[in-house]
């Protein structure tokens, strides 16, 4: 086991009917808020009228910042930090799935920094402070609710690149699983893929195998998206399925399931942005797509043991092929797409695809080839 | 799924090496910090030198409170409390196992507050401040190092009771394994016990059965206990088991596996305490008695099902009294008594056990009868 550090302030806020408890934790840090939400599904699911009546009942005046894309984009991210600066907010609600938090964070960073936001997610420059950030999660998959990062797309340049820093924890997120109970099927895929994602990167390219804390934790959490899935796919009004999914997202990517691997990596994450990048596609759909990919290729180089462990622990099945069959037949069974073609992304694209993921791996400083990037793509045909 | 609140702001610092870490973090909260500590185990094992040669090089000065008890009490409490007031320490440095942590909550709060620090234990008073506190943990077992519980016993009144309130979240928990590769195979056993009794409270007291995640969390940490239990008492210098060993049991009781529970409560603790008030003896000791016997009452009562499902995650047996064997089998093996007789203690006491227990059964507002306490305690001789 690795040494590591653990922190995770955000307090979280779980159940039915908890979203007009929102306005009296913001009312704390503020005044006006900047409220960032997307295409407006929040306004037909009641989320938007429970939580404005909240900060309303709070004393905390609004802003809207509305329209956030699937794969938030630099150019509305600086919109909303004009509008955060303009309107003199000390505070933004987001009010959505991980892309609506993720560009709310932006945005939040972005309000107290002088210079172009962009300088965060290039690697220019360090995120020192942000506004205090309160969200109401709709969809379980990125975990940003409860993680200090963000992903944003600079369309311009495509690409899709991530921050990272300690002030971009919310500091209040409210999870109500109802809210999520009108996703249509495609979106809980999506959700369920990407959880899966952010449990398997770093257990898989971890540089310690004797972490037998967090592997357990990693299969629980897996197993339980997984299981959660097929409730949810089965009867989209399963409560209890809709709880378990949104909780087991939020702790897959909120620092605990890598304690102690030490020196990991995102390869899948790295690899997939370029998709969504390019051909913005669904974050969740991309990562099916890279996976297994990943997976047969990683195989070869770092041998079965990881993968005959999680199959056995997760999938209940024997030996590498199979884990790597099984997560294949996991995200067809939820609806998502394995294979390139699937996403309508042309075979022929894979020199463009590789020749992009270099930005970000360069960026993270993995180390991955341009030629194994392609190797990747080339499986996933 | 039951609505649940989930925060825990502590930041961890975990590894070899890591004790030198504290000083520089505890000269942020102050410059005068009470150090407290135990029987001296910690000058044995270099923590102490460590500790202070860091405290020293960050410019904060101490003075030493040592002698904490395994089962702390009141009046070293209480003497610990006028030491940080006449010395106007401004923050607590805690260095030991789970006694020596909750000694050090309890000054925290008791130094902030006008009236006896019992107030907070006997229900009077709740603790609305206390001194920062640092902690570097030696002993896995009670996850003190990371919530907001106490618990001190007062040898007077025989009562072994616990306070919990924010405040006291230690600031920085360093948790290095090496520090517990000297620690005797009975404290060991006694920490594994205590962490499994955290782990079932509420797992099997819950109202809702169908919370999946946190079932899932729960098994995947009491596999882990378990199995590096198994290899610590193999090779006491495992260092990989010791940091399995010692990161589950702070998970075990930082809430996250209680989460989603929902009414849940703690019969064999509040048992257990009693054996504690009564004989000293040492709560994992006291757990390993209580547990089965409860079970095998609760089972009566609750049916098998809960049983059932955690016997097959965990101990891979089919069927409620295989389970609670595989309990019984896991604490003997690792050494802890399961028997009242075993610790020196007459079945003819068990009418004045229960009584002292129901003390805290109230205080708990928990519906356990004075002749269940007697009838789960006889399944224990």
């Amino acid at each position: 086991m690795q040494n590591f550090n653990f922190v995770n302030p955000t307090r979280i806020i779980f159940g039915k009917g908890t979203i007009s408890r929102l306005g009296p934790e913001a009312a704390k840090a503020g005044k006006k808020a900047l409220l960032v939400y997307g295409g407006g599904s929040i306004k037909q699911n009641g989320v938007y009228n429970e939580l404005t009546a909240s900060l309303k009942k709070s004393g905390v005046a609004w802003v809207e910042h509305a329209g956030v894309k699937p794969n938030p984009v630099l150019s509305h991210t600086r919109e909303g930090i004009a509008k955060a600066r303009e309107n003199a907010c000390d505070l933004i609600v987001a009010a959505g799935g991980g892309s609506v938090i993720d560009e709310a964070k932006a945005i939040a960073a972005g309000a107290r920094y002088d210079g172009d936001v962009w300088d965060f997610f290039s690697g220019k420059a360090g995120i020192k402070d942000a506004l205090p950030l309160f969200t109401a999660l709709t969809l379980p998959a990125t975990g940003s609710e409860m993680n200090a990062g963000c992903v944003v797309t600079n369309a311009e340049l495509a690409q899709k690149y991530s921050a990272h820093a300690a002030p971009l924890f919310p500091r209040v997120s409210v999870l109500d699983p109802e809210t999520t109970m009108s996703l249509p099927p495609a979106q809980v895929a999506n959700g369920a893929v990407d959880a899966i994602a952010h449990l398997i990167e770093s257990y898989f390219t971890t540089a310690d195998r004797d972490v037998e804390v967090t592997d357990e934790l990693v299969h629980a959490l897996a197993r339980s998206v997984i299981t959660s899935t097929g409730r949810i796919l089965k009867d989209p009004k399963d409560y209890g399925a809709r709880a378990s999914m949104m909780w087991s997202a939020t702790l897959a990517l909120n620092g605990l399931a890598g304690c102690g691997y030490g020196g990991t990596s995102f390869p899948n994450h790295a690899i997939e942005h370029s998709l969504s990048a390019l051909y913005d596609i669904a974050h969740g759909a991309g990562l099916a797509i890279v996976m297994p990919a990943w997976f047969k290729v990683h195989l070869e180089k770092a041998g079965p043991e990881r993968l005959e462990k999680f199959g056995a622990a997760v999938f209940g099945v024997k030996g590498a092929p199979a884990a790597i069959e099984a997560f294949e037949k996991f995200f067809k069974a939820a609806g998502a797409p394995v294979r390139l073609a699937e996403a309508g992304i042309p075979a022929a694209d894979i020199p463009r695809i590789a020749e992009n993921a270099m930005g970000l791996i360069a960026l993270w400083g993995m180390k991955l080839k341009k030629t194994e990037v392609e190797q990747i793509l080339k499986k996933a045909i």
